[in-house]
């Protein structure tokens, strides 16, 4: 790596515009776009317009002249291309836990007479509890069988498995997997391949219809921006398109919701896939939230993705060992995606005194502090500023105090 | 019935002053309140507030200091006054479909060996749907009866049925089922019973812990006005609570969803059937829609619905036969709803000159007109007038125009 200016960055960035296309509040060095993206400036005064004109005077009529019936298509369009998925293939709804219930068990059906599921002990826990839950329902004896490291994955993929399931970006290490070459090698053995991309939709530009993933789901709180608990997403491939393969059956994936039909008829589409009424008003926010995404040059985007991380690495190099950081993040940009993340003893303690900073960052069980890295509204400074506030924090352990050591409901 | 006088009926209504807590349009008789409600006055601030305060100031932060994590359980907790549930047994998540499903895998499971599932044709569509897709996911050869009509029930709660599963307000005719009677006769025979009260709730109280109801589900977005597409509700009976029973198994239903265990071990309380991350946005309207209940007297609304509907179905009735208009809701309040139907020709055009002339009511295919009697902003003379209007629209066959005959997406 080369060394990074902060104030030549900064002044060389072709993203620095987009910063002021979100309300930040002041004094806050804000590293936690993938749990939670902040607010772009649109979204208070459209979810206002949607209340007070659509759902309070148009009221019912909105269903229509609004066109709240069509979000989940829309929104999912406006997601399609920052994931490199074909027209008509992605829809927003419900949260991504129940979106990989449904392609899960869509999968597990077009793969009949294997019954093996592989994902990994790291991925995020709530879809290894979906896949147990579909697992235990479908009651064919399907087995989720978990591998330890990302190198054990291609040994894993034998002919008894249906479904690989993996989120592409880790959520705690930041490591990235190859998304093109490991659906090449579970499509060779006959393997479905269901990717998350909670970690990585709006963090780079991705490519599922080159990589000719089966399935994928994703987040709209993360780096789409869309507000806390915001719609979540699914693609299907459309060659898996079509029949009645998932069970979540409710009436706006019926081919005429309201034709008031007293059997499930699929619809052809992706629409298959949405089950209840959507939820408008997260549904506009994200919409909202989506606009300014015609603007962003993703391999920019990318661009500013690596080089403020690389920037943290090296910054944080000149003490980590001092302090007992353990570097968990891949230096590879190739493998990793745009968060860094350190094991350390006191981490939570440590964590909590650089949010008391106005560093925020967050904590991941059991000893993980994760710094995530928007490339649309952060800057070199900040990322130099935090550091700096890092440093200061272990070098005087501000972080030993009790205020630090207690929890909340969400660590 | 008693002849009612609108301008007597308006003064002494209890209720009266609840009419200036919404928002709603002049020139409009709203007659749909049973599709979508109308807004509070306050929704408006507190999204607002939740945006740019929360969100925008406080960020990933508010998880914990807004109380976002705890939306469902504290929303859950003001629907339980008004469908008459325990403490602790109602949770605020995902859409009415998604929580039937839920609660039927549930209740399969909870009644092995039998294969029977009864509803009936009338139901809403999405409910037969979801219990489709459940008997087809879980590949025990279950089967959904249909029952053609209320009189048909008692006699097919044979002892091969392991679930009924009714809606308690039939949303095409407005026919009420006797839950107390009904849910007996179930458990008589062994059948646990699924309620859903989409069409019920908030517009007259009911007694599940009375019933002794198994299961209920219901809908956020019509009498609890919580807005287009809000979360819906469930309720599990405390004595059904805990196990690994419900298949949407995600993080939030986990007994320490931060602790990011591998494996699923579920909360032993209601929590036990949340899935995904809440959706904060339209949780916080109808956490906010629900505080104007804390003042509503149960009896008095139950007791303005039925005159509201007494009132309407009485002045129709000069001139309904002329016209064709058949009602198809019972004229006996102790089997309806809050709502008032007729089936007729023309009901779509109708009701398209209906709305035009500003009396919001809606078309339910084939042939059914469909008011809907609100009792918090419903006035006596409002009723008088769409009375009024639906004369004159019938006389002058204003309906009988190219205008009224296209449909929309959403009839």
């Amino acid at each position: 790596m080369t060394r990074i200016n902060a104030a030549h960055s900064d002044q060389t960035d072709p993203l620095r515009h987009f910063r002021e296309r979100f309300d930040l509040p002041d004094g806050v060095v804000y590293l936690d776009g993938n749990s939670l993206g902040a607010l772009p400036k649109t979204v208070k005064a459209r979810v206002a317009r949607t209340i007070s004109d659509e759902w309070g005077e148009q009221l019912i009529r909105s269903w229509n002249t609004a066109g709240w019936v069509h979000l989940p298509q829309k929104v999912g369009g406006k997601i399609a291309r920052l994931i490199g998925a074909q027209e008509g293939t992605v829809v927003s709804a419900d949260s991504t836990s129940i979106n990989l219930f449904k392609v899960l068990s869509a999968a597990l059906s077009l793969n009949p007479g294997r019954t093996g599921i592989v994902s990994e002990r790291e991925n995020f826990p709530t879809d290894l509890y979906i896949a147990q839950g579909v697992a235990k329902q479908i009651g064919q004896g399907h087995q989720l069988a978990l591998a330890e490291k990302p190198a054990d994955i291609p040994a894993m993929l034998t002919d008894d498995v249906a479904v690989l399931m993996l989120t592409h970006v880790n959520y705690r290490t930041g490591y990235r997997h190859d998304m093109t070459a490991i659906t090449k090698a579970a499509h060779d053995r006959g393997i479905l391949v269901i990717w998350d991309l909670a970690h990585s939709a709006g963090a780079m530009a991705i490519d599922l219809a080159g990589a000719d993933a089966d399935f994928a789901i994703g987040c709209g709180y993360k780096y789409l921006n869309g507000g806390p608990g915001a719609p979540a997403f699914l693609y299907v491939n459309p060659r898996h398109h079509g029949g009645f393969r998932q069970p979540l059956s409710g009436w706006f994936g019926h081919r005429a919701p309201f034709a008031f039909e007293p059997s499930y008829a699929p619809s052809g589409g992706i629409e298959h896939y949405l089950c209840g009424t959507p939820s408008v008003l997260g549904m506009v926010a994200m919409d909202e939230a989506l606009t300014l995404w015609d603007e962003v040059d993703m391999d920019a985007l990318r661009a500013k993705s690596v080089a403020l991380c690389d920037f943290f690495i090296q910054e944080v190099e000149g003490f980590a060992d001092e302090f007992g950081l353990t570097l968990v993040t891949p230096r590879n940009p190739e493998q990793r995606g745009s968060q860094v993340s350190y094991s350390c003893e006191n981490g939570y303690a440590i964590m909590q005194a650089l949010i008391a900073r106005g560093v925020i960052g967050d904590f991941r069980a059991p000893d993980i502090i994760r710094f995530g890295f928007t490339p649309l509204y952060l800057s070199f400074a900040e990322v130099a500023e935090a550091v700096a506030i890092l440093r200061e924090i272990l070098t005087t352990r501000a972080w030993d105090a009790p205020e630090y050591k207690v929890r909340g409901a969400v660590t």
